[in-house]
């Protein structure tokens, strides 16, 4: 197997794209891939402070290192979830990734800072962690990043986290939620603007992208997830792509292209908006999600900073 | 287990329905969902001509047997695709049902009338079996529908088929086949109006529906589907459904509500549509696609009748 680039020993073959890289070649194939969603969707400017949220897992610490790289300014944003070791070995991770690299990151503990856990708010809610866990992660990391002040929150999810979110929003045809999948969550009053810089690259490639430059991250999946319905849908894709290379690229920049504009218009429009009574976010109803989350939880907001910054020297 | 209706002792249960039934009641169901779509999309009126496309297999079959027993006015319309035994069992199935019932049936046999079969066709047009036979269906259905005069040519294309068929437009975004993926396609210039009325009902249902009436069906799939794309479809969905029972109808019935209004315009409009010059029909093309077909794999069209009628007495 031979890399398509410079004809040297391939090291990864990306069958979608009827192509192989050594590891060299697979770099800058990565780095093209992002270029190409940055500019596609206009999702940063050069100067823009940009804070990545990161979870310790390959794809937002391949997100942070590829945007360093191509040479934007960013800040890391950790969250802490209090999903017992899971959570202890994910921060571990943000941190030695950062500090091995001279990188900002801030974080935000859950139980310390707010009052509860994941697993906690789960059971008040009686809802799938996996739901508390996103409604969380939404809220704080767009407060964080205006409390910080940000140009804009990335994300890593990558083509296979999204075709599958996407498999899941057409099997029950929300149009509000349709309208919403897009790389680009524009910012609004209230929000900082939203952006997935890895929208172009599978899972494979995110795991081989670590690997190739050394970054070490958690492997495991949070414990929480397992079983879960979005694995479901991913499992059903990969079927699909195993037979039709390209299938979920099809899938996600088909409905990019040719979907997500004529639902473009279901998403509730800014003056649809009012003010959550408890911490003043945009809401659709009185209290926001998160807030309902937070007090059934028995937790707390307060008013000092939600964020601390962790240092650590400069960068070598 | 109950049945819902009456609480003896149910046979089926369908989980997507969260009940089970007892055959008779069972009857009912099945007639009652397809009196509702019939009523929803409007597909029939009571004096309609209907013309019921079968193939031998379970859904033509019972499709035709539930028309019967709805009360409206049908003709079956068998098309002998020349698929060597499986024809043949296909052939003699379709005729058994209608003698036994004392049915009108009219045949088309692909080999006699026009010189050639799917298989031959396949090889000619480099595609694969599936593709020139849907080609063939669509054409010929609605050429003989033409000829023997109908008000609506019903065919027997279950949920899980549309889902399946959903799918793969989904996966691929084409507004086009999205846009004309309804249970009805009204009439137009040189079409027949096409219906589905079995939408709302499953695979099982379906043979669950030709256990219960006695119904003689080829059991058997065709033997060029086997492995074929739209198998991998319903594969992949009945993960979900097995998951979470009533996802496919959720999805299909969803998207007919929500999804398809949005894409309703994309089927190209009757002044796009120009005159095949060899056969006459409706087409974007100089060239119908089944005209190309015939002349590819060698066959002749000529000008006497495309469909000879089976007689067989009266129905007791």
């Amino acid at each position: 197997m031979k890399c398509r680039r410079c004809r040297g020993a391939a090291v990864i073959e990306l069958r979608r794209h009827n192509a192989a890289f050594c590891g060299p070649c697979f770099e800058l194939h990565v780095l093209e891939q992002v270029r190409k969603a940055i500019k596609a969707f206009s999702m940063f400017s050069d100067n823009d402070k940009i804070r990545v949220a990161i979870s310790g897992g390959k794809d937002s610490l391949a997100l942070w290192d590829i945007l360093v790289t191509l040479g934007y300014t960013t800040t890391g944003l950790y969250l802490g979830l209090g999903i017992g070791e899971y959570s202890d070995v994910a921060r571990e991770t943000c941190r030695a990734f950062a500090s091995t690299r001279g990188l900002e990151l801030r974080e935000v503990d859950m139980p310390t800072r707010l009052g509860f856990d994941i697993p906690s708010a789960a059971m008040a809610m009686r809802r799938p962690p996996c739901s508390a866990c996103g409604t969380s992660k939404r809220h704080l990391f767009n407060d964080v990043a205006l409390e910080v002040g940000a140009d804009a929150v990335a994300t890593g999810h990558n083509l296979d986290d999204e075709a599958a979110v996407l498999f899941g929003n057409v099997l029950h045809w929300s149009a509000e939620y349709l309208g919403r999948q897009h790389p680009v969550l524009p910012a609004a009053p209230g929000f900082v603007k939203k952006v997935k810089p890895l929208v172009r690259l599978g899972e494979r490639e995110m795991a081989a992208w670590c690997v190739v430059r050394g970054i070490d991250y958690q492997i495991d999946e949070c414990p929480n997830a397992i079983g879960n319905r979005h694995l479901g849908y991913k499992e059903a894709l990969n079927q699909i792509e195993e037979r039709s290379p390209g299938s979920k690229a099809a899938f996600f920049l088909g409905f990019l292209e040719r979907g997500w504009p004529r639902f473009a218009d279901s998403a509730p429009a800014d003056d649809q908006l009012g003010t959550c009574s408890a911490c003043g976010s945009p809401t659709t109803a009185e209290v926001c999600t998160f807030c309902r989350l937070v007090e059934r939880a028995g937790g707390h907001r307060g008013h000092e900073p939600l964020s601390t910054p962790v240092a650590f020297g400069v960068r070598s």
